[in-house]
């Protein structure tokens, strides 16, 4: 099931994508596609029973927004350096264990809304990512099985990070991954049932039309099972939080000087196998 | 004037204590403490206006748990290293900006909640800060007085920290600063207008009634306006978030071997002057 949001930024309604590619009004039988809805089986039941008869309103794409595909986001929680190339590219080792960040819920966006590069910002890079959407309390989890049966979801994620603010200006990552816009987040919830293997999609990135990433998930370091294991040790992931896995190699930073930063008027898309494409025009903040 | 919540958890409803101390129910005027309530005028003036008119129902405070003071916490900053005597404390230099990290929202407790030690931890450390509640958004602030416009309240907050999660587990500090209930908050939000020097307030930690922290905000490396004025141009500061200041010397790391790291059955209270105190028990995860 292809679980998504439509219409204006905090005031999106539920919708879904059937077998047609048809977008169907959600509304008559969930409030909102949220951490709520990802946890109540018999509430996810009713969506699927409604999408698969047929019966929905059909809404006209054209022209309308969409939102991020999960309401009221908890919290988002990065691994980084978990891809073997991109740990290659910057020079870093492989982590002996998951590098841990958090994104605050406020940065997330549609998949297509503009991403604003911040003032003052010279080095904003860009990160195709897979998310995983929680669908179930994850806490000291004890095997890879009950990470699995905690997931709500999985989508393409955009993990704008802006360099200097990252690395270079004291402290932990945080000033350069909570600016405004950077994390763009959908189009679609994609169901587990529709991710037989998420450790075999393939990612990419463009800028302006031309192939800056292109990798696969088969090359994270920590797959998405063991990562949700291992982040339950240090935190409750609570339905509704996204996790994000990582990035393949391939960003401006792992780049030759001069380094392709992202600049206002740049175009990027991102695109995971089955889980849709995003397409985010950089505008000045 | 200082607000609260009060009842069980996720179902806390809005309070004020009055000039004379007592406690009143808020449910008649306002839905919630939080920021949306902190960035209306109108709603705050009709709320300020009720508690001074002395007609609004008593509640009995006796056996009636107190939550945090916002509901809906959007997101919790917090600076590191902040206070001269704490930096020298852990050898780090004073640092040359502030040092940023976050906390998730889930985190946060009421101030008399329970404080868990989480499983596998044996560096449990306290931290007394100064919580500053945001209550009008912020983004790219120019001036020290308008970041002091953005404050809606200040309140007591427990910054709980793991300090080998935090520092020797690869990454950043994140690892060690959101288990859960490792931010307990509160008991009030005090309004602007009765802390007429957030740069003069004495803050204190017991461990089992023995004094561990006893400092003064006046120590601040970097002041609450110049925090908010620097972090707005990082990320947006919304109503409802909250922004810890840092903690002033006397934590565990910071004693001779063997540290005194908390266990369960530790009893720690913190208060700060004019916004109220705090009691956690720990207990095991």
């Amino acid at each position: 099931m292809k679980l998504l949001r439509v219409g204006p930024p905090g005031a999106e309604r539920p919708a879904a994508l059937d077998a047609d590619g048809v977008l169907r009004d959600l509304a008559a039988v969930t409030p909102d596609v949220d951490g709520a809805l990802l946890a109540d089986d018999a509430a996810l039941a009713r969506v699927r029973a409604a999408v698969d008869g047929g019966g929905l309103p059909r809404l006209d794409p054209g022209g309308l927004r969409i939102g991020p595909p999960v309401g009221r986001v908890g919290k988002v929680v990065c691994i980084g350096l978990n891809y073997h190339d991109h740990a290659r590219e910057t020079g870093a080792a492989v982590p002996a264990e998951p590098i841990v960040f958090l994104k605050a819920a406020d940065t997330v966006v549609g998949p297509d809304d503009p991403v604003l590069v911040p003032r003052g910002s010279t080095r904003t890079d860009w990160e195709v990512e897979l998310a995983v959407v929680v669908g179930r309390t994850a806490r000291y989890l004890e095997t890879d099985a009950q990470a699995r049966a905690c997931v709500g979801g999985y989508a393409v994620a955009h993990d704008v990070s802006e360099r200097e603010w990252q690395l270079e200006r004291g402290g932990t990552w945080d000033k350069g991954k909570n600016c405004e816009t950077f994390s763009p987040l959908g189009p679609w919830l994609v169901t587990p049932d529709e991710v037989p293997d998420p450790q075999a999609l393939g990612l990419r990135l463009r800028v302006d039309g031309r192939l800056m990433q292109d990798g696969t998930t088969a090359d994270q370091i920590f797959p998405v099972a063991e990562v949700l294991r291992y982040l339950s040790g240090f935190m409750v992931l609570r339905p509704g939080d996204v996790v994000l896995t990582g990035t393949p190699a391939g960003v401006a930073m792992g780049r030759p000087e001069p380094k392709p930063y992202l600049r206002p008027g740049h175009v990027v898309d991102l695109e995971i196998d089955g889980l849709g494409r995003q397409r985010q025009v950089l505008t000045a903040a």
